[in-house]
């Protein structure tokens, strides 16, 4: 946690459950990411977290804008972000979503079958787009399901089409999986792309840019590379693969950048062995789950780290199941990886969930068992 | 879907994603739960959808409530529902929940420890309170975990704990899991709660009720048992370990009372094999996903029924995977059990999902991906 939060919640002592987002936090991330690879456009995937005050800050900083529907395209305009900033990287669009963005003045459109395309040719006709290539999530702790991507020779064939129907073929996309851990997932990523741009340019067809996604990793409780060791990973790879020249990298970062600079401070409801004996573990209830917008613990893909106003006394550590405050069944945290949480641990105390800037707020249900969504600060 | 159901989608062309709920299906499931166990009182579980109409409609017919939150008493008592009607059948409450639901005048409260018996009795003092047995999920295709409920020789020790504390023990509860299709789960779990209330009666303990949850099943593509069956095989059961005389029954009903009552209206974003081969299924994007109020087909729990206007065509029929509008690759309702669809599906065809009235416009997110909360209709 950052000092800058540390004192908001001392000397603020919102209402739990909530989210607090260091802003400084956010900046720090955008200038790392973009000194790791100085030559890239960055697109915050504004699904991440679009909050006004973070859209801000990138903004003021240079960053451009992925998002995923007209909601988001509004989200972003009426932070004073221009449509030229914004492109529409979600490759499965109604037709009312692509002529609300054309009319907006968005110019750039994913896609990753004809169907899209024709719909594109008819609703943002002339727009600029790039083709999503369906990659191995290998290395990802929240790997990507097939429902995105198409392979190569269909890329191939596509972007040909794309200039058929009037429209301009910029680019290809690929997406290795959100919280990529493997450095490398990008490398062989990159050989498929340069594969098919080097196929294309003999059929007179020069792409932009390659879209290598999001996927940087946030630190949950296990380490990462380092952005500057994915940096080296990627410019090595394009180097490699473009010996002549490489395209412009367009980078859609979400998780990695504002994962880390949020906490969500929660409270214990209830903590008890709840009839079992004295080896069972412990329940911790708090005061957000599941509904409340710690949605990517299902299958407990992503494990946060907790803390507590008893950490200092580590050796009075006892494992935990950690559930959320609904009087649903679904919503537990953790059950199979119990969380070593100290006895002391009691009804009312304070809880801070680390890292949770990204994918909470937005995850959050609009009321399930007549809970609020969750308040959010911005500091 | 219900006549009148079908005369609303076509005379109003309501926009895409919506609810609709015919509030006559929910009289009849109540009328007839009535009936099927006329001496039961019924606390329709006010999470599996909480609109206003609902609520005044069942309080006019006689029912009573189970509310999970102070967001949920307040949503009842703004629909003119008393106090008096309502339980607080969640057995984690924070210590501010129980003082307002106190302070607001309900008087019944579940607990299944200790620590929550103590909570009751510092901020509701001289409450009734019901004890929360586990019992197993044999039968449910939505089985609840081990989150909540606790031994009988726990139950049997707390109840008793209860009385020293100045509460009342009023009754036993138990939930045999949700969308329950075995008649047989209920009897075992009758037994077990007749063994705690006979042991009480020695210690001089009469409890009111036993509180059988909910779990009643609503038909989405498999035969259930009628509710009827459901009521005799619970009567019965009732009268064998209760030779001289029973406790009240309690029931709290979500799904019963309104799954069957709801359609979700859709829209097909796109249908495509993109760049599959000829034997690979198509990939069909609803305008609704996981994150749009379909959650329960979290694991392809929950099955549901799919209309589109190419019905008639029975022969041309190929195996899809659906998937929601996001761009979470998360977001796909059924990848393993293919659901067979027209050939002719397209971009922009409406499709019906029946029985979805319970458990989804409260699931659905806030703003996930800038989608806007589902519109819901109640005619």
């Amino acid at each position: 946690m950052t000092p800058k939060i540390a004192r908001f919640l001392t000397e603020q002592k919102p209402a739990t459950p909530c989210l607090v987002v260091d802003l400084d936090c956010v900046r720090g991330q955008y200038r790392a990411l973009h000194d790791a690879l100085p030559s890239s456009r960055i697109h915050y995937a504004v699904k991440a977290n679009p909050a006004p005050a973070i859209l801000k800050e990138l903004n003021n900083l240079g960053s451009f804008f992925d998002i995923a529907s007209p909601g988001e395209i509004d989200i972003c305009m009426k932070a004073g972000i221009p449509a030229q900033k914004l492109s529409f990287g979600h490759t499965v669009k109604t037709a009312r979503s692509i002529a609300y963005a054309h009319q907006k003045g968005l110019t750039l459109y994913a896609f990753d079958c004809i169907e899209e395309l024709r719909k594109l040719a008819e609703h943002a006709p002339g727009c600029e787009v790039f083709c999503r290539l369906g990659v191995l999530n290998t290395g990802a702790q929240w790997p990507l399901s097939r429902k995105f991507g198409t392979t190569p020779e269909s890329a191939f064939t596509l972007l040909q089409q794309a200039r058929d129907l009037g429209l301009k073929p910029a680019g290809l996309s690929f997406h290795v999986g959100s919280q990529q851990t493997s450095t490398e997932a990008y490398g062989d990523a990159i050989a498929q792309a340069a594969g098919i741009y080097h196929r294309l340019r003999q059929q007179g067809i020069t792409l932009d840019f390659i879209n290598m996604g999001g996927g940087f990793p946030t630190y949950y409780n296990s380490p990462i590379p380092s952005i500057d060791q994915f940096g080296k990973a990627i410019a090595t790879a394009m180097t490699t693969h473009f010996p002549e020249g490489a395209p412009r990298i367009l980078l859609e970062p979400g998780r990695y950048m504002v994962g880390s600079a949020g906490v969500v401070h929660t409270e214990v409801v209830l903590s008890s062995k709840r009839g079992g004996g004295d080896n069972t573990p412990r329940w911790v209830y708090l005061d957000i789950g599941r509904f409340g917008g710690l949605a990517e613990t299902e299958g407990e893909s992503i494990r946060y780290t907790f803390q507590t106003p008893h950490d200092e006394n580590t050796a009075s550590r006892s494992p935990c199941i950690l559930a959320g405050p609904t009087c649903d069944s679904m919503d537990v945290l953790y059950e199979k990886n119990l969380v070593p949480l100290p006895e002391e641990l009691k009804t009312g105390d304070r809880v801070n969930i680390l890292a949770t800037g990204a994918y909470v707020s937005t995850y959050c249900s609009t009321g399930f068992n007549g809970f609020p969504p969750l308040d959010e600060h911005y500091i």
